[in-house]
This record gives structure tokens, sequence and C-alpha cells, in this order.
């Protein structure tokens, strides 16, 4: 498949309001987006830093997976994401080579993105998101 | 301080050769450079994603910060590296704005890297480095 960057790393937070200080403050970014995606219980913030966007991800309710991760694991780097021009070319391409899908066909994420999550038992654990800007 | 990009997003893997081709022959990435790091009791292997490399992390002994984090959390992304371009500086603007130090003194690092680590207490939980390519 053919990736051109890591669109964005996101990382899991108890509380945006704790955690945003932090990126503007010490490393000097600036949020300049904060979103509610229903469907994923989740809040999330957004920095760019070059090409890449960080993404802050708080749980909105303890059934989020972003709450299960933070028990499970404690708050930190959740999953990574790589942008690609074709994401259904790429998820085909994937589940051809072998690799475990949790989302079979793309769906709508995060500012305007298609995005597609690749199973952790395909990745050596690390949960990997595949993303389309469509409106480019 | 001055961030231009995300410089690496390091991963802890079980196995160097397990992991290699999943981002060789799935995500169609190049490995470039294999290289044993003695003092952290790692074998890193490198990808390049865009303006970002990708540092697969292989612990040597079970006594690496690797074989140990593995151990608590399992294999996945364990530091996120970003590029700087007066390491010093920048972490003396951590330290002054209250930040915990790993490393209050920048030391090399693999890739011929200036680096040092931020505390994950004043990170979010995010084991966060600071690197500067000094031969640039």
């Amino acid at each position: 498949m053919e990736i051109s960057h890591i669109e964005h790393i996101g990382i899991a937070v108890e509380s945006l309001e704790k955690a945003i200080p932090f990126y503007e403050q010490v490393l000097g970014f600036k949020c300049y987006n904060i979103e509610e995606v229903a469907d994923q219980k989740v809040k999330t913030a957004f920095f760019m830093v070059g090409q890449t966007k960080i993404e802050l991800l708080e749980a909105t309710s303890p059934d989020s997976s972003i709450a299960k991760f933070i028990e499970k694991k404690g708050p930190g780097m959740h999953h990574m994401a790589f942008a690609v021009k074709d994401i259904e070319g790429a998820l085909k391409e994937a589940e051809d080579k072998g690799v475990k899908l949790i989302d079979a066909t793309p769906r709508a994420g995060a500012e305007g993105m298609t995005i597609a999550f690749l199973h952790p038992k395909s990745t050596n654990s690390v949960l990997t998101e595949l993303c389309e800007d469509k409106n480019k």
C-alpha cells in the first residue's frame, strides 16, 4: 500500500484539560481543534507537529475503548494512524496479506477522515489505523 | 521550545525478526538500518515514513528497560521523540517550567542523535524524548 506519512498519533489521557497544558505550554504546540466523536465515546484534542497530528483522547463514558485501555495499561500512546491514498485498496491488500481487520469497510472518523483499524494481533500489538482524507 | 516534527516513534517488540515483516510486507516501508545500542541494551530497526522514523526496539537483556516495559504493559508504542533545534535550551526550558527530567544533560542516542528523555510523570505518562541532529 502507499503510505505518505504518519497522519496522527492517538494518546489516551485521563483528562484533556489536564493534558493540554503540557503540549501547549511546554512543547509549544497549539491545540487547534477539540471535537467529540460520539460513536467512539471520546473527546479529542488536536495539535499539528510537522506532518503529523497528535490526537489526545479522553473517554466520555466508562465503556469507551479509551477508558478500558487506561484501566488495563494506564494512560499513554494508544494508536498510530497512517495516511493512505486509497483506503479501500489498502484494506483489501492488508486482508489479502493475512492481516486481521477491525473494520472490514472504512468508516467516518474525526476531522472528516475516512478510517479503518487493523487488529493489534496482526500488527505486533500496536493498534494501527489507516486514514484517507477524501476531501482533498 | 522549537519543535519541527516528530523525529521518531519507538515501539517495543518481542522480536525484530518477527515484527519487521509487517512494516515491510504489509505497510510497504523499507528497513534501512539495524543498530545495537549497547548502553540501552536494545537492538533497533528503523523505517522512514514521511518526516518520521519508526524505531522498533528489541531488548538484548532481561534488565533492559524495553524488557521491563513489555513485562508490565505488553509490546506496543514505547516513546515519542520530537526534533528540536537546541536540545540544551529545550531541556532547560522544560525544567524551568517544572518538567521532571530523566536526562538532565543530553547524551548520545541511536543514529548519531543527541537525545534526552523527559519523565512520564510530567508528560501525561507518555515517555517523551527530545532529539537534536548535531551533524546537520
